[in-house]
């Protein structure tokens, strides 16, 4: 890399239509330096997720785009620009299909083997397809997830709740700001002390205590005053846990974001180092035993328990504990409810640069959806607490009939003069009707049908029916190869009206497809949110 | 299935627009009983490659693309119709995914299991999309490959040779005829003697012996004489072939098409009813591995032997025989010279119903290819030799370059009274630049990207973003699960300007895909094909 790279600002493009500028301005932001994790690599984020193949891959995207007409599409194979056809105005400018191997093919070592070749890379979601905007994707996830915790069990807010969780890392350190930001107290423990400090620092979490003792007692005070407060506590999980359960600590939500997924990630009880990679699995896993004994614990003491997606009941089951998987994952707990209402982590950023544009923007997704609380609360903390990376964007899930209503209104302010500059509007691949991934998004689907990949294959080909500026088609993402297929889309609102009617129909029918893959497995929330919204289900009429 | 199906003919149409009455006339099609092995069933071709998911499905479709808008776009997934959106006039008017599961899911047993449970069927390749045409479709590409035999070993004729085969189901019966057109001899195995009465009945093949010894003898005389004779027999392959190898017979030409990418279709040696799915897969295994065995041993004894595309190699190794992959499947062999041109099976059918259309198409192509002689000598023997199954249709292979103008000349035909009413356009999923399948169309790739699925989905989302009226997106094919993933497209030239524009469009892109796809992977036959037709390829000019 000859420099650093930095998306272009303001409200001229040198590209010839805006959809194209607009690639161009997002694949060079996903590689700023300040959104990458390695932009010298390419690598924007989760472990290897690309934006471009190579550097002379990303040089003739960048050519590619500069060059491409209104009626012209380009190619993406893997991060690499191989074809420019003839098609219309209202087809996508780019399609990209990322990291994608025929099934009996599809395993890890495959993957790296031909990736060496050159002759692939890894896309992960938002990466290869050019649409991520730094953490404030997570911290919105993780807000979400804890509003509909919220929603479930505790009517609305996490005021008065005690929530305990443990990892406090790259992901898990969102945690104690979404709990906050939800009304609610957070105790968080890490066996790092340099991790707490730092989201002290970054004022994702209040503070870090002195001792166990100290943070029981703070965080009881909190809790009964009904002040949002999160707080740090140095100690293994493992032993703090069952500790609290046997100290009979009044805790309402039990969690857990330590680098289970991987044992040689986790520390074990007792003295980790000179350990064997064997020998670490196996303590790692008894640890993990103790640990998720003790979250099944506090369900029967009648907590709100659910794994966040770290994979700690397998491997607490591995450790010996059977009765893991006695509490359920995050997405059938919490998120499909959402998904059955086509609700998905919505997204977009201004090409001008400017914070004002998307000051504006939140404004306007205020007044349009006054009646939300949950996201009028998001929306006003995020303004407050989200510091941007890159072109200043915003994060906020939205529904069948509401991301339709606000891409429409963002494309009359951007013709109006309201906004300064056209705006992108994406989303993440992880959404209610765009990914198969038995492990999370479509794990235990009423009907059996996690595996059936057909959904995300026709979600990408809807999105390209319905006019959108960019459509992408990835395997793997955050679960890995041969675990999950999943389908992103970007329009562009530059304030035309053909810009307008596209938006119109990717933002309906994209959400649209969360309500009928759920309503074809059987949701009945989805099916009342399809009559409701007239969304036609062939097989009900039948 | 109250009652046979047969396809409404004739220039009046009950749908809104031709696109919708194609695809109606098209699914009909397949079911017609002159063109489906199983109608009953809902079973087109290729084992259990279903038109529908089950009957409701079938009828909800029906009832859908009856009442569609030129704006409307349904969604079919697995067979099943899910969801009508408002998309655009140059968007395709359906979209399919069949049979798709993520990598790790993606066995048979998985699939099956999800198939009992009513959540997907089988798409085959042009069953699940609508263009099958009956037994044409693949003689014209045996026909194609046997004559590449023919150029490669046997002076450009097959005369005085004998080729031995077996199957002959719906794909396979193409064999005797393919054979016989270009002047040898073939003898035919095939376990069910309803297969073979069917395809003399169809005059695909000239008789059938009653015994072994009488097909040997008969198959030896015509070789002798250099008489172009086909000869059925009945009989295990798994057995016969051994036994013509033990007995030394004078064989010049070795393949196989039976049902062997479905362990469960392949019929197993001894008695095969009352097995588990368990018990026969592992029995059918072991048969192919004894069939491959003796494909192996003429091999060794000089004859040219090559995988027909049923992945026999792939499960006789799984039977435990380690040199299955020792004989090349027929794609590197002889077919993928084609597909750097942009070469493949393009096919279309009159929805007249009249034979006369079909006479007038092929005149057509006679006069805008006159240099072409292969072409030709096939029009005039299809002509002769092929009886209609359904709607009367025609295939050729045509390359990038062709397949435009001949779509576009249709078209114009429609428009000008020439053809008495539309006709659609499409092909099989096995073509240049839609498929990957490391068994069949991708296997031995020359930069070793046999696996990369990148491209097949490319290709259903430039062909839903150039204006075909159906897209489909499959898995499986005629190599099973965890083995291919392919796109396939359909346009219907009703004779209007807007239907022009879309066909010259996708009948450009589409073959480009196959052209870029193999300059890509460093064909320079590609690379000279692509640099005459000005097809764009970024990385060239890098
Ligand atoms: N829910 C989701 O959608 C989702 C998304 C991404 C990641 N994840 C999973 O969440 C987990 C956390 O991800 P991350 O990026 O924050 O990982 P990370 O490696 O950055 O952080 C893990 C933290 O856990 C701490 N830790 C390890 N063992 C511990 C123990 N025994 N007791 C207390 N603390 C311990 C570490 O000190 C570290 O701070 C991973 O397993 C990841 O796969 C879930
Ligand atoms: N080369 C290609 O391009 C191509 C195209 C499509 C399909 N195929 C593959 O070719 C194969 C045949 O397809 P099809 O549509 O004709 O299938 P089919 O099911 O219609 O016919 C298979 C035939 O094989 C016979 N058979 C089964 N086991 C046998 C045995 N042990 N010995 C002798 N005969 C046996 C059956 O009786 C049947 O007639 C499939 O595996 C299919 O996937 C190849």
């Amino acid at each position: 890399m000859p420099e650093p790279i930095r998306a272009p600002r303001g409200a001229t493009r040198t590209a010839k239509g805006w959809p194209q500028e607009a690639a161009l301005r997002m694949l060079m932001n996903n590689l700023d330096p300040d959104v990458a994790e390695r932009p010298e690599d390419l690598v924007v984020y989760g472990g290897t997720g690309r934006a471009a193949r190579d550097w002379p891959s990303y040089h003739a995207i960048v050519r590619e785009l500069g060059e491409l007409a209104d009626d012209e599409t380009l190619l993406v194979q893997s991060g690499r620009p191989v074809g420019v056809f003839r098609t219309h105005e209202w087809a996508p400018r780019v399609l990209l299909a990322n990291s994608n191997l025929v099934g009996d093919w599809a395993t890890w070592p495959e993957f790296r083997r031909l990736e060496k070749l050159g002759l692939t890379m890894y896309g992960q979601m938002t990466a290869g397809s050019w649409i991520y905007i730094g953490t404030q994707g997570i911290l919105q996830g993780t807000y979400e997830t804890f509003a509909a915790v919220a929603a479930k069990r505790f009517g609305g807010s996490l005021a008065g709740t005690l929530t305990l969780t443990a990892g406090c890392g790259g992901m898990g350190g969102a945690q104690p700001l979404a709990v906050t930001m939800n009304g609610g107290v957070c105790l968080i423990v890490d066996v790092d002390p340099a991790r707490l400090e730092r989201r002290v620092r970054t004022r994702y979490l209040d503070r870090v205590a002195s001792s166990l003792e100290e943070a029981v007692t703070l965080a009881l005070a909190a809790k009964r005053e009904r002040r949002a407060v999160s707080i740090g506590v140095v100690g293994n999980a493992a032993a703090v846990f069952p500790e609290l359960l046997r100290r009979g600590v009044e805790i309402d939500i039990v969690t857990d974001q330590t680098s289970a997924h991987d044992p040689l990630s986790y520390v074990p009880l007792g003295s980790p180092t000179g350990l064997s990679p064997e020998e670490h699995t196996e303590r790692a896993r008894a640890s993990m035993a103790a640990h998720v004994e003790a979250m099944v614990g506090f369900l029967d003491a009648g907590a709100e328990v659910f794994d966040y997606g770290n994979s700690i009941r397998g491997e607490a089951r591995l450790g010996g504990f059977t009765r893991a998987f006695d509490f359920p994952g995050f997405v059938p707990a919490y998120i499909r409810p959402l998904f059955c209402e086509g609700k998905g982590p919505f997204r977009w950023a201004a090409l001008s640069g400017d914070p004002a544009d998307i000051a504006a923007t939140d404004r306007a997704v205020l007044e349009l959806f006054p009646e939300n609380e949950s996201l009028a609360r998001w929306i006003r903390l995020a303004g407050e607490r989200v510091a941007f990376q890159g072109l200043p964007a915003r994060i906020c899930w939205l529904g069948y009939g509401e991301r339709d209503v606000a891409g429409v209104r963002f494309n009359e302010m951007v013709a109006s003069g309201e906004l300064s500059a056209p705006v992108v509007i994406g989303r993440d691949h992880l959404d209610c009707g765009s990914v198969a991934s038995p492990y999370r998004e479509t794990e235990a689907m009423r009907d059996g049908s996690d595996a059936i990949a057909d959904w995300p294959l026709l979600n990408a080909l809807l999105n390209t029916a319905s006019g959108a500026s960019w459509v992408s088609l990835h395997h793997g993402g955050g679960v890995g190869i041969g675990r999950s297929l999943h389908a992103g889309q970007v329009c562009v609102a530059d304030g035309s009206a053909l810009a307008g009617e596209k938006i119109r129909r990717v933002l309906t029918n994209d959400p649209g497809m969360g309500v009928i893959r759920h309503v074809d497995a059987g949701y009945p929330e989805a099916a009342e949110v399809a009559s409701a919204h007239g969304v036609t289900i062939p097989m009900a009429a039948s």
